[in-house]
């Protein structure tokens, strides 16, 4: 008998999870990716605000998989999938043939009917993005030194963040305190420290998906921070010159998108039709229905709880269920009964909002200040891949908090010669 | 009596160390670079052969002289100078004005007549520079991974290094460790250790600028790094399949330039005569012939030791001169008479290998192996800007020692998505 050959496509938590679960498993793994790290997201906006290196929060997928002898990575650009010859279909290469197919290659940002916002502002979902958010925002910094008329200087100033939810605060906290403490003392012309940080939300309340009490910690922390809150209006226009948040035109050099995703195009490839977001529905044991051989995970998946809501597009959510497809091939491959559906643990969500400021929320209980603060840096310590990466981020993190420097403030990349 | 304006253009060793120089003199200093970091370029190399991460290696030049209240940062390109005027010109800003100027732009890989072969054969002066080589050195193990035919493979794992001088050296040494310790259990088609490293040089040894015994040394630890050294004939075509080596073709998909480089358009833009290589040809005291308010110094200047000999392109030379136009334009402000005509203190040179091997020549004494591996670590820590960058740095060169793994394997940039 031949060993099964079990494709996995995206090696992002989901993706990751599931190799690693069917280590050492009697199937053939192949893991596709069309980058050759695995990155560590949550920690994503500190790279796009500089106070971490890339290479800090992420890794080569080879080097996660070494010991993993049966699987093998491949690099490459999926463009479709064909479920009656069981193949993917991967660009310049020939067809991967698989007999399990699972599919976690995540979400994008995504403009909603705005598509034309994308080049003014960018989100945040790469590498790449987050050091080209880097350079937009220390080259803003540079073109208000240079300013010569108070307006423009003005408007180089001023950074909106759209979208309320974690990756917002995060990023509008994190621009906040570059500007007030890194940055300090670094001009001649202007002071750092009269930049405007906006951070738009259309709902009626920054992190609405916490309890009330914590987007009110949150929004006290924001104002702290001197991060003014726009909330209950949606912006209806972005351009190189600013946005319209409902009727108010606000001037801004600098606009980051953190405002919405859409699953990544799997739903397409698999010809079947997704939520509103685009996310494949799946059913309980993640497998899409009618092809018990193929699954889909993590942000790409819509799956939904006890109650009957969908599941967010979170680290933890794609983590498990990998193991739980990982469980259910090995059971599956052995000739055992298949595992219980899967059921989502929740072990808490945190956000941070800035130095000694962040908030955490684990159902029973929920609280924010230095406590969460701390225990966010913790958990995010102790999830992050590579012992070496974790000694080093946190010796980078201890640095900026003695000294409120921030280590990686590099303009890189396209235009920046 | 308003202050005199000192402008220093280029923030390389040089430049920076004219700018610290300078700090608290009656002057205001104003220091231009297109880029916002100053860069180590001696460990340029290990960013493009994924030891170290760009951060690592940079400092923002604003954070650098951030003490220095009467020095500003403009960040810009600079277009030409106007002697008569006194101001340098800038892209996209208002003219600067100078009484005193110091130029130190550096260098550029150059092709000498084979501009074309820059496409294919990158060279390594920029962060941008080493990120781009990474990622043609990462990605082309990935294509031998993926190649179904034998000859397409090895092509993919052929390395070509044009040039025996240190940088050329220090590159091949790094890609054949990479091939050798840290990719060797990463991939299941290929053994990386089948990866050949081919150093060329068109002279008849390596590391030409070093005394002889040094050479063989480097020639017989670069061979038990399996590289093999193509001496005595130069590269007569460089394409997109690989290169030609005196009348001998080898195929090979990635090149690498380190066999020269001519200095910055800074001739150009004094509108002066320049050496072979398109350095501006100074004084005694480091001016420009005619122009006592204008210098010239580090990789851009043709300045001749006590034996008429031009001094090399070395940190050290622009470092000293920096210092030295520093300490004569205190004087010059001060009404003191000037200081002695330059002299460059040579205090030693040194590249390294590998793991393990170096070679160091003090003049009086030289050597190489072991010590002189440690010593060229030691210097180059000490030489590296900032505590954090030091501390890091060290941790990572322990953490690749002891486990044979490289730290920032990221392939990133254009096209990399």
């Amino acid at each position: 008998m031949t060993r099964p050959r079990i494709v996995i496509v995206g090696a992002g938590f989901g993706g990751l999870s599931a190799a690693v679960g069917l280590a050492g498993a009697d199937a053939d793994v192949t893991v596709i990716d069309r980058r050759n790290y695995h990155l560590f997201q949550p920690l994503l906006y500190q790279v796009a605000t500089a106070g971490l290196s890339p290479a800090q929060i992420a890794s080569p997928i080879r080097a996660i998989l070494r010991r993993a002898a049966n699987a093998r990575v491949v690099l490459g650009q999926v463009s479709g999938i064909d479920k009656e010859r069981r193949v993917v279909k991967v660009d310049g290469r020939p067809d991967v043939a698989y007999d399990h197919l699972i599919i976690g290659t995540g979400a994008r940002h995504a403009y909603f009917g705005h598509d034309d916002w994308e080049a003014v502002a960018p989100g945040l979902k790469t590498i790449d993005d987050a050091t080209g958010i880097r350079r937009r925002i220390l080259t803003a910094f540079e073109h208000a030194e240079a300013a010569e008329q108070p307006d423009t200087r003005r408007r180089f100033l001023t950074f909106v963040v759209i979208g309320g939810g974690p990756t917002g605060v995060e990023m509008a906290g994190a621009i906040a305190e570059l500007a007030h403490a890194a940055l300090r003392h670094d001009f001649r012309s202007i002071d750092p420290r009269e930049a405007r940080i906006v951070l738009v939300e259309a709902g009626p309340r920054p992190l609405a998906s916490f309890p009330e009490p914590l987007s009110k910690a949150a929004h006290e922390s924001l104002a702290r921070l001197h991060v003014e809150m726009r909330l209950g209006k949606p912006v209806t226009q972005c351009d190189e010159r600013g946005v319209t948040i409902g009727e108010q035109r606000l001037e801004a050099a600098t606009i980051i998108w953190a405002a919405g995703v859409a699953a990544s195009p799997a739903a397409r490839w698999l010809g079947v039709d997704s939520d509103r977001i685009g996310r494949v529905v799946v059913g309980p044991d993640l497998s899409l229905p009618g092809h018990p051989e193929i699954f889909v995970i993590g942000d790409t998946a819509h799956v939904t709880d006890a109650n009957g809501q969908p599941l967010p597009g979170l680290a933890p959510v794609a983590k498990q269920q990998g193991a739980h497809v990982a469980r259910l091939l090995r059971a599956r491959i052995a000739g055992h009964t298949a595992p219980p559906p899967f059921r989502y643990r929740n072990y808490g969500t945190m956000a941070t909002i800035g130095r000694r400021s962040a908030v955490a929320d684990f159902g029973w209980v929920h609280f924010d200040g230095t406590i969460a603060w701390l225990l966010w840096g913790a958990v995010h310590i102790s999830f992050l891949i590579g012992f070496r990466n974790r000694l080093i981020v946190i010796l980078d993190w201890l640095w900026s908090y003695v000294t409120f420097q921030s280590g990686a403030r590099l303009i890189t990349g396209p235009g920046s010669n």
